[in-house]
């Protein structure tokens, strides 16, 4: 596949000298910040009139907007709520003697441009020529990790061949649009503005809406510190609040501005609150300094790459892929707020609305709980817990018993509407209930499943017992009118992935049923007869199989297809999905995203080798992964089939998903969600981490291409580094008690350092 | 089912005494007027505040609105095409002392609305009081047969109580929406208007579109001639002309005024042009006289009526359902415009937006082939085939050779956006090539073959070989991703419908390419190996089967689903489409609209009584007749099957569909299309009409509710009425050379009057 490779390799850096105008999108979606509270595209701070996409979004501020999808088809959601672009608060325009920078217009001469992955700050730096002048400027920028609300612009202006009037204007601007509005809508209101001397403010508030969810303010407070200028002005106008530097420079010399902005919204304060906030914040910041500000903030990032960084040895290509998406995935989010969960494109783009989807549960739950504190899990655990209300309803608008997690949402509402996806891709209540597995296996916490897991898993089961439908004829359950992970096939009958996770969702919530304290049961109210259907189901469901092949069968009709291997496809004719009629996508045997192995993989544990070989080898060769979710699944398992090749492959096409744009749509945003995948290849893949039984092993091998890796995991309050070269494998408990654990199938004690040998081939 | 009746029974009339607010629209819907050039809603004339939907169409008029489906699948349309409300050109608002009648806000003492089928003709009186006067209107209006552009309205305003200023204003008002427009959007903007004494005109004109298809420009000239009004005054404003008429009367006088107004667009003339030949036009009316225009619109409906009355004696409900019918389909389409088509609401609601379904060919051909002359079927046909290059490039978009009609459309473009009706429903394809073998085998006209026919039956059966793929597995031909016409089943495999239908189409263009002239066939290049491939899929195609149930499987996995039948429906849930989410219907054994049943009613003569009538009893209690165009076809097989209950039972909910308000939905517009299907279960089913190797034959027999039916029947240059009594049945040749024909399966020669005997149970 051809990459698009915008930024230099570096293993802790995202750098280039070279400014493509033609590329400014898929360059600002790269170099895009956040700190989980909130988030900015690689916007430059001066004005730029080419094409680009201005982007500042806030974590759970967002607006339902209507839609007008499935006009006649009962049971549709009245809106897609999306995290709407919010005001533009990094802006500073520049005039060179009154004329105003423009950096698509006018030459630039030499520039920087970096993202330092290791500090979480964006850097940049341009010599411009305007008229007869020349002009270096500088800016460095970042959203803080110490105090949430506050994004910090060192900004430096210098005239280098002549005099000059250097005019420096850092300003707060609410009239932003999305792009991604159905009706072209704009969805602020102006609340408040003002400016004085040096300081300005904007309030602005989102619409009316007739859906009766929350409206949201958001207050941004700025405070400018200035060096070198002599006179100041300010000024308001419409949703907008400006202050204005000048002075006349010399060459050599050159004036610096600060700019500090804290955001405050509604989510956190009583609107009435919210500015003063804002300023008290700020107030402290401004006095303590840029330096001070920006020193906590690299701290932060420093003790969070301690837990969680992975070093690769000889491959400084996939050394800067891995950190860059645990960089970005840090960024998005970090546990600190369970009302928030991980939108698929974080920050950075409009897409997929920054609501929560269950890739959280099938791809982030495993990385975070291996990187961060429990609690970070924990947090994205509860706001699914949080909305179970909501997901009976939505259970109950499709005439359902028990609960249905919605594919898409802010406050447990379904967003969704497309009719195959909303009301039919329902193995997404299988995640919900997988991820609380997950948690628990791998925390050891079981107090979650009696506080909160048990409630969630009994209404999910709920809903399972009244989707299935008994067949007379075959004497089975089965489960018809569904969509799979691979949504390259819709409304199926029997998808064997969906099958499968909803008997295991009744198997393990039985089992769970069993520890429920008498008092919890007693509100859980499952009856006997609830018990005894479960059972039947769990015994008699149907799953398609193919005696001929020995393999699992996708779903009831797969083998009737055209079945052909997506290597036989036309180079030109993919991504199929932007070349192919929806309905041709949808006859052919080619899939999305793992889908039987999607099965294997999480329930790693039922089948044999020999089982996930035959069924791997049949589905992969038709896999074109045009999910950014599939790669990883796949090399996790070719990783434990010992297809070293196979494995590589699909790692690398996970871990520079983004950096090498091989979806080519990097330029509407990152691909977050999916950025786990890389971690889980190398983690669960390379080296072979599971948990079962209580009990941590591994299982780790060398790609022959690389010397060696390394990386960290967080497992019950132990920190222990991994550590695999060629032939060895060495684990260092950093920090917390010896260890019960298992390498390559045998018991060990790790008690400080471990030294193995990597098996022979 | 509950029904919900505004009329009383009358056997030529649609007539009340009683007028209901709440069901203003359902008594607009059923007040419609139209004469296959435009048509009018039954809005009043008069001012109106309550709940209403006026609504004035004119075919071909439509605009292409811009939809937001399917955002990120391939192969969408852009627009949704609509013929859109156009300006209101019936309105004369009526004052006293100079307050505004308003008919929903002013008490009205009686109340007479009647419809006239046999004429043709709206005519209505109220008397209403308006602060202590009370004021006599009677109003009468038509759409002329005789001279299409013409709408006339003769009113009469007179004071019963007192001295009163009474004002008329007729006037044309352009400030109107769409009820269905997807963004609220105006589709109208002002090209001229003007007014001066007695004459007033606005032309109007659609808005630019961003896809290319064509605007329309629609002016309309009025002409007032008054009687006993002494003042007169004009004016216009905004999208608005009127003319203004006053007099002070006595009690016991009164004023009338005549409002003509002719419609012209640039459909059939020049931009320039079309206000001065509307004025042309009204200058030869006026000059004649209102008595005289009507009487030539009277003599039209009459010639109408001759050719194609239906007489039930013995039951008036049915007698006016039937005529009803009759009588909304001919103001719809009467085949005078080979660029037009049948809207399935006609002119008389938004909803399918007035484009053309496949409704036509499966229901309406049949229909207009008996009782019109053939070119109005002929009009038909030639409106598809107009299309053919546009039917290629709907197929090409899909990635699909030859030529997929489209769902919906103006211009032959596909214009729907619903990925499984869009992409998938395309067994309509066969329903083009069924139109064309049925206009044949009724007319003879041969000749239609080679000019048109072959065309278009060539080019689909190059998209269903496109469109087939072969499974290894079973050795057949299959057809994966279809929605069949019971649209209650999306994207499912084999649907034996559609695979019916597809190889039906290969053999009858086989079989009719061996008859085309040399020249032809080297202008329709078919290859010797596509006629290899054509000959492989007929004999190999796959159709599902039950040998256990002895019945053709809608589907490949339907005999899977959970078996119920419709009565054990609650009846609460009722129609399911309102009541039940779109993916319990999908998995429900409900089925919307024959489905096998269609394929048995369309090629009749391949299967046996005995498969008939196993089919039938497996699949009818099933149906639940949610589309209008269902019942009708179940009736026939009915009747066929003598099962004359049933067959009675499925006829009067077809034939007073819109009159009983069946589907509760006849607010929105009159079910058109669906017309058809009670004078197909009259005719085919009772009457049991067929035409086959050259020959028409009946097979008669009475309902036992029932004392007599007859109808007409045009059949290759003949006139042929056809009487049904009670164990009698009478042939009657009216015009035309004698025929060989059959009854009950025996050859008779019809020359004159034949009279022969239902046969005995």
């Amino acid at each position: 596949m051809a990459i698009q490779r915008l930024f230099e390799i570096d293993e802790w850096k995202i750098k280039t000298n070279i400014f493509q105008k033609e590329h400014k999108r898929l360059q600002e979606s790269l170099t895009s910040i956040a700190n989980g509270y909130m988030g900015i595209r690689g916007n430059f701070e001066e004005s730029y009139s080419g094409d680009s996409h201005q982007g500042t979004y806030i974590a759970g501020v967002w607006f339902p907007d209507k839609t007008r999808v499935g006009w006649w088809k009962n049971g549709y959601p009245e809106y897609f709520g999306k995290v709407i672009n919010a005001m533009n608060f990094i802006g500073i325009d520049v005039y060179i003697d009154g004329e105003k920078i423009d950096l698509y217009q006018h030459p630039i001469e030499s520039f920087a441009l970096e993202l330092d992955m290791k500090e979480g700050i964006l850097r940049r730096s341009a010599v411009v020529s305007i008229r007869d002048k020349t002009v270096r400027i500088r800016s460095e920028r970042f959203l803080s990790l110490a105090v949430k609300e506050l994004c910090a612009i060192h900004y430096e202006a210098e005239c280098l061949t002549d005099e000059a009037v250097i005019t420096l204007v850092p300003y707060l601007d609410g009239n932003v649009a999305n792009e991604d509005a159905n009706y072209q809508d704009r969805f602020w209101q102006e609340a408040a503005k003002g400016a004085d001397s040096n300081r300005g403010h904007l309030v602005t508030k989102t619409i009316e809406n007739p859906f009766g969810t929350p409206r949201f303010t958001v207050s941004a407070a700025m405070a400018n510190v200035t060096k070198g200028f002599v006179s100041e002005s300010y000024k308001t106008a419409g949703m907008y609040a400006e202050n204005r530097y000048s002075y006349e420079t010399k060459p050599g010399t050159k004036a610096s501005l600060t700019k500090f902005v804290a955001v405050t919204t509604s989510r956190d304060f009583q609107e009435a609150e919210l500015l003063s906030k804002g300023r008290e914040l700020l107030a402290d910041i401004v006095d303590r300094g840029y330096e001070e500000a920006r020193r906590r903030h690299i701290d932060q990032w420093k003790e969070r790459w301690e837990k969680a960084d992975i070093e690769i040895k000889g491959d400084d290509v996939l050394q800067q892929g891995i950190r860059y998406n645990i960089f970005q995935l840090f960024s998005t989010y970090y546990g600190d707020d369970p009302r928030l969960n991980i939108g698929p494109k974080g920050f950075t783009g409009e897409k997929y609305g920054g609501a929560a989807y269950w890739d959280t549960e099938a791809y982030a739950v495993p990385m975070y709980l291996a990187t961060a504190d429990p609690e970070v899990t924990k947090n994205l655990l509860l706001y699914r817990y949080h909305h179970l209300e909501a997901a009976k309803r939505n259970a109950a608008k499709l005439g359902m018993k028990g609960a249905l997690y919605p594919m898409v949402t802010f406050i447990g509402d379904e967003c969704h509407n497309e009719w195959e996806i909303t009301f039919e891709e329902i193995h997404r209540n299988g995640a919900i209930c997988y991820a609380i597995y997950n948690y628990i296996n791998y925390t050891g916490d079981k107090d979650y499943m009696k506080d909160y897991g048990i409630d969630v898993l009994v209404e999910i089961s709920r809903f399972w017992a009244d989707r299935v439908h008994f067949s007379k004829r075959k004497n089975k359950y089965m489960i018809h009118g569904v969509t799979g992970p691979n949504e390259y096939e819709n409304n199926v009958n029997n998808n064997w992935y969906t099958n499968l996770i909803a008997a295991w969702t009744l198997e393990y919530t039985l089992e769970n049923l069993a520890d429920i304290p008498a008092e919890k049961h007693r509100r859980l109210k499952v009856r006997e007869d609830e018990i005894e259907t479960w059972k039947d189901i769990i015994e008699r469901m149907y799953y398609p199989y193919s005696e001929e092949l020995n393999i699992f069968v996708q779903h009831d009709t797969f083998l009737d297809k055209e079945l052909q291997a997506a290597d036989d496809l036309n180079p030109d004719e993919r991504p199929l999905y932007q070349h192919w009629s929806w309905d041709k996508i949808l006859r052919s045997s080619f899939i999305k995203q793992a889908d039987v192995l999607q099965g294997m993989y999480l329930l790693n544990h039922r089948f044999t080798l020999e089982e996930k070989r035959r069924n791997f080898e049949f589905y992969e060769p038709m896999t074109v992964h045009e999910s950014s979710l599939s790669p990883s699944v796949h090399a996790v398992l070719a990783a434990e089939l010992q297809m070293e090749k196979k494995a590589l492959e699909l790692y690398k096409r996970t871990a520079r998903l983004d950096l090498d744009n091989y979806n080519r749509d990097t330029e509407e945003g990152l691909h977050i969600t999916s950025m786990t995948g890389s971690w889980l290849a190398i983690v669960q893949g390379f080296a072979g981490m599971r948990v079962a039984n209580e009990t941590l092993s591994f299982a780790p091998f060398l790609p022959k291409e690389w010397n060696g890796y390394s990386f960290k995991i967080n497992y019950r309050n132990r920190l222990i580094q991994v550590a695999v070269a060629e032939n060895s494998v060495v684990f260092d408990l950093l920090k917390g008690d010896p260890l019960q654990m298992t390498v390559y199938q045998k018991p060990i004690l790790l008690n400080g350092r471990y030294e193995g040998r990597t098996p022979d081939e």
